[in-house]
């Protein structure tokens, strides 16, 4: 633990030359605890301010084009205190943002004080603060006290006098801890919040007359920087994620078009970031214009997670996938960065997912999270959308088995409990979830995918979530809750089965109209009630026989679904079919030339259709967070590395090599990581902390110094490995 | 009506010039509908977002002093749309406040179009607007296409797309008409709102050293300004509303520090507004004044409402209630203006209700009701009071009996009901109120009133406002509900009595403590009980004898329940009783040289004993709205004016000269005035709409030409007034 926070530290500075300060690893949060003063606000005040302002920022050819559901406002006036038993008199000094007021020892200080003397003894600070364009914050840093998420927090402070002027006892106030990220110096204030920047420079300039195409080699994003800019007129930008959208005047998704008017030559950056490979510059006769670059804009997040093999292409694939998850990881995980640059709940629980293998920047998670809930009341599912809904609780219980922080599921419980409120109050009379009006059920992009009456996909979603809040119902030693919650969850899962599961398929149908099973069957519940560890044996082999490897059941389109069709068949021990099914799907796209991943991939499609979406011909974004699970299933189903308890205090390492002759990989955890090579003879494993169990098939006794091996099943093994060491295995695949 | 209109819009030009633009009569309002374009915003955003501002001015002695309960925002995403069917093409201005987009029928424009070209025929247009630190609004102007109250508004669109581009029906979203006060030109930004202002002087200026006290002559609110200001150093102003509070500058509530540094003598205006008589102003040897002087900020009502009498004592009571409502009638009806200058909704209910006697202005009382109510979830009383959340169901009634405007009912009903359900929910297990945590159980300022347990009026204040939201659910057509409601109010009405009603003492009792009568008779629940129609004759003969009339029951010390009091007095009969005490208590502060009404006033206390409250030696207000009643007094009880069906379709007229000779007064109405004076022989009425009911006691049979008289009892008669002829009705009392 010690090391790890060195290695961090030297990181840190390293990132704060770079990075104008920011250091976005969550990590260092749990440092300021007790070392270092970080701005404080109410805990998810800060995301829901910043989300407002990164969701208001799509534009459709040069037209501004919001979300369609709720946006929701931070609290504008915020009262945070802590109290202290200092040793020695102390000063400390006092920034915020917003109007405020200071108590010391329940007495109101006179003014706007900046600095305060603090005696030694008992010493209570309230602050109080108001502001309505920002989010209120406060930084206080002194020798020993220091804002952190330790101070206390609250929208209603109920500090009424009476007619003695005796102030109330205020019991009736509900105090949070506060919110923090990483704004750890005076200067740092949330709402100057930006990413990073650093300049790119193209590949490739075609020019033709008053035209130029420029190509940045592979697809990115950020702010077009246009260097010796000079004249009257017009300058007119049209963004392509590929070549054709560039010369495509008229279709491209987004343009931008720049009115000159500059005497002396001058380098201008636009405003607004975009994304793309290539842009087409077209200026009008009296407007000269030297070259274009730009500036590629990005959230620091650390690199940990790593994956090498063999297998060059599929080295490939794992690195166009982080590098796709690199572009869609920014204030908060979004969907794609052409078009809607938005947080989407089941786009974001990939990314999750992804995340826990790559940087495990636990920051970035709790930030959708809690942007992606926004405040009560709830008066419409997550995005609108019911399965995001339920992929919103889910992704609670994922955070809090990979990382374990208990903390984060104190803060979101309530949230959950009023989500949860809402979804049960619109159940249909036979207990069943059925599109409301206003409700979208998406489950994915696919043809003729029908959506009426009650999808047995969204009562299996329900079922898991209403599993999710009885476990963090339990954290929060809600116990009422948990009963109630726990009880509802078996009841659905005992009525899903007898209403959805078909004997005579051996597979869960798709839905029931007006209470009777349709003939339909669909992948989407049969491979979520897999890895759900819903079903019994003979269920499973049915569902995988009939749907899973049946290609008369409609084939998935998208990586979105892909990520769970794989991860079913995975979970079913079909790591050789699924390594030629990523190699032939994601290998597929980058054949056709992909530096990211596309939203949608249908392989017998040809050319430029492969940019059509949306009845529009460049409507698919090339690069969409949930392209990248090739980075989730190489390490959590072939370097076979995931949690056992909450935050790996023991997780398993079981290696599938799914036919590779080699791989190795790093999986990050909440402290330190986990390292692995394994060929078909040897195993090198060595971990950070906690204690692992290496699960393993071997047609010898696996041999490790040091480590006693037991035998679970015939040429089946399990190891178990402490932290801090290399151990070597030597076994026989 | 028409008349009435005429007579508006002269004064509206008059306004104009004189105010900026602005003009705050709600009747202008219905007139935009049809023929004048105004901003529009979500319903309540306005409101919410400008109390905001309003109530976080506040300042104790140089420190930022904000409220303690929570302060919502706005929607920061709003659409906007209506359908027109235009006979002829027009073109349109936009304007907005906020970042936007413009959908015409169904179609995307591009960019940020400021005008549009409308085609002839069926025309749909939407607009969406973002803005995160002022409150989304849009001003359209055309011949025929405007914006107004008419068009439709959400927070939620809902809109959105499947992967052929086919858009939802959005058949979830919920519309509700747009909000509008007056900010009827695109240059009339409602995020630029401001009081207006003019120029005061002072009478009388005292210099004694460095120091010197300028008294402007009476109460006053507004923006000091310091003429030929000069020179290096700090100036200090202290304000007083007494000379005393001015003249200490330990004590004084509210003080300005200025630092000056000025070569050039000029003219420097402060930025914060604050309530005074005296202000004293210091400095230091390096700083030169000239004078100084004020600018007046208020709020522009037009005067209605008038009264006269042949006592010039209560004619001056009421000229300085008139006075205190206009120093606290504002950008919403405030408490009192040198120190909270919040809204509260027991104070401003009663502003409410004075109001409907001063200036009838509508759109004041509106904007206090969504502004207090602010938005859900309800996580507390309003002003956490548990009595202040039942004045704001009562004040609603009210509303509607006044002015007749069901679309507000309408718009307020849903809020109503979360906020009943949060009351509901906190019953006991006797189904009575009582307070938990965090419930400041108000009442009244009175020494050693208890608290504690179930006190009878707030149980008497629930049953009142369960009647009232049965009301708005039968005006909403919310049948279900309003069974509800009512069934709850008559089981508490019975329960209440059966539990509070003390047979020995004739007399409701305080409160019940753990399931028994407590012994403890006040007046609260006793007077309203009688006001509210509660009573038998027998048992509201008891309450008068026992309780009203009683002096070992302890005494009322403030206004604000006088005004209950008294009007529970004269609620049965006892109109001379009340004159005079109307004369003693309100002709008593004006003894003491009240220019204002005051927060509390005890006879018994002395000199500047007067000035102290909540421990501080100037704590108390003496300009407080609930000091104003006799205005409300005056024009319900005395010219005896009253609606007896919503909007004063039809009223009643029952004048009762207690103890004057004449007293003559104008009653204003939604539809123009009712004018009536009033001498022991004669009566002259005339109303500009409306079917009256005259009711008078008199010696003889009244006599008026072309109105029949019909007899209703001993020596008591009723006449039915016609609207828009002055006639004169001979009588004697």
């Amino acid at each position: 633990m010690q090391i790890f926070y060195k290695r961090l530290l030297l990181s840190c500075f390293a990132c704060m030359c770079l990075l104008n300060g920011f250091l976005f690893s969550s990590k260092v949060q749990a440092q300021n605890k007790t070392t270092q003063a970080t701005w404080i606000w109410y805990p998810g005040d800060f995301e829901v301010w910043l989300s407002n302002q990164m969701q208001n920022r799509r534009t459709e050819r040069g037209t501004f084009f919001p979300p369609f559901w709720r946006m929701d406002s931070h609290y504008v006036l915020v009262e945070f205190h802590k109290e202290f038993n200092l040793t020695q008199p102390e000063e400390i000094e006092l920034f915020t943002e917003g109007q405020y007021n200071v108590k010391l020892n329940g007495k109101m200080l006179s003014g706007y004080p900046k600095k305060l003397q603090l005696a030694a003894g008992r010493q209570k600070i309230n602050i109080k603060v108001y502001a309505q364009d920002k989010v209120p914050a406060i930084y206080i840093n002194g020798k020993t006290v220091k804002t952190d998420a330790s101070w206390l927090a609250t929208f209603e402070d109920k500090e009424w006098i009476d007619e003695t002027g005796k102030a109330s006892d205020a019991s009736g106030t509900t105090y949070v801890n506060a919110g923090t990220w990483n704004f750890n110096s005076p200067n740092q204030k949330p709402s100057n919040f930006k990413l990073s920047t650093k300049p790119k420079y193209a590949i490739k300039t075609d020019v033709k007359g008053a035209s130029r195409l420029i190509d940045f080699g592979q697809e990115t994003f950020g702010f077009i920087k246009l260097h010796g800019l000079k004249g009257n007129g017009q300058l007119r930008i049209y963004y392509g994620e590929s070549k054709e959208e560039a010369l495509s005047p008229q279709k491209c998704e987004t343009i931008d078009f720049v009115d000159v008017n500059l005497a002396k030559a001058q380098d201008s950056t636009l405003q607004l970031s975009k994304a793309f490979r290539y842009v087409q510059v077209e200026t009008d006769a009296g407007v000269k214009l030297d070259s274009v670059s730009m500036l590629y804009e990005y959230l620091p997040v650390k690199d940990r997670g790593t994956f090498t093999s063999s297998d060059a292409e599929l080295n490939k694939i794992w690195q166009v996938s982080k590098y796709t998850m690199e572009l869609t990881t920014r204030e908060f995980f979004i969907d794609g960065i052409k078009r809607d640059r938005w947080m989407w709940s089941g786009d974001a629980y990939q990314s999750y997912l992804m995340n826990y293998y790559l940087g495990f920047d636990e920051a970035s998670v709790r930030r959708t999270i809690l942007a992606l809930r926004g405040k009560d009341p709830v008066t419409s599912h997550i995005n609108t959308i019911m399965d995001y809904t339920f992929y919103w609780f889910l992704s609670i219980q994922d955070y809090y088995q990979y990382t374990g922080d208990k903390q984060f599921i104190n803060l979101v419980y309530p949230k959950m409990k009023s989500l949860m409120d809402f979804c049960l109050q619109r159940r249909n009379q036979n207990g069943f979830m059925q599109g409301l009006s206003g409700d979208w059920i998406f489950i994915d992009w696919a043809d003729g995918l029908s959506k009426q009456g009650e999808v047995s996909f969204e009562q299996l979603l329900l079922c898991r979530s209403l599993e999710t809040i009885a476990l963090c119902a339990d954290l929060a030693a809600d116990d009422k809750a948990s009963a109630y919650y726990k009880n509802e969850a078996a009841q659905l899962k005992t009525k899903f089965f007898n209403s959805y599961w078909n004997a005579d398929k051996q597979a869960i149908v798709h839905s029931r109209i007006e209470g009777k099973q349709t003939e339909n069957v669909t992948r989407y519940a049969n491979m979520f009630a897999i890895f759900f560890d819903y079903l019994n044996t003979q269920q499973k082999e049915g569902v995988k026989k009939n749907v899973l490897l049946n290609d008369k059941v409609q084939k998935i389109m998208t990586p979105y679904m892909r990520f769970y069709e794989l991860e079913a068949l995975c979970a079913m021990g079909e790591h050789d079919y699924v390594m030629k099914e990523m190699k032939n799907y994601w290998g597929g796209m980058l054949k056709l030339g992909a530096t990211s991943f596309w939203e949608e991939y249908n392989p017998s499609k040809k050319d430029t259709e492969h940019y059509a979406m949306y009845g529009r011909d460049f409507g698919k974004s090339l690069c969409h967070s949930w392209g990248a699970s090739p980075v989730y299933l190489l390490g959590k189903y072939y370097l076979g590395v995931k949690p056992l308890t909450a935050g790996y205090q023991q997780y398993l390492v079981e290696p599938h090599l799914g036919g590779l002759q080699w791989m190795q990989g790093t999986v990050p955890t909440p402290n330190g990581d986990i390292s692995l090579y394994c060929s078909t003879s040897a195993i090198k494993i060595k971990a950070d902390s906690g204690t692992g169990t290496l699960r393993l098939k071997s047609k010898i006794k696996p041999q490790a110094k040091g480590i006693s091996v037991k035998q679970i099943g015939p040429n089946y093994y399990e190891l178990s490995i402490p932290s801090n060491k290399e151990y070597t295995v030597k076994y026989k695949l």
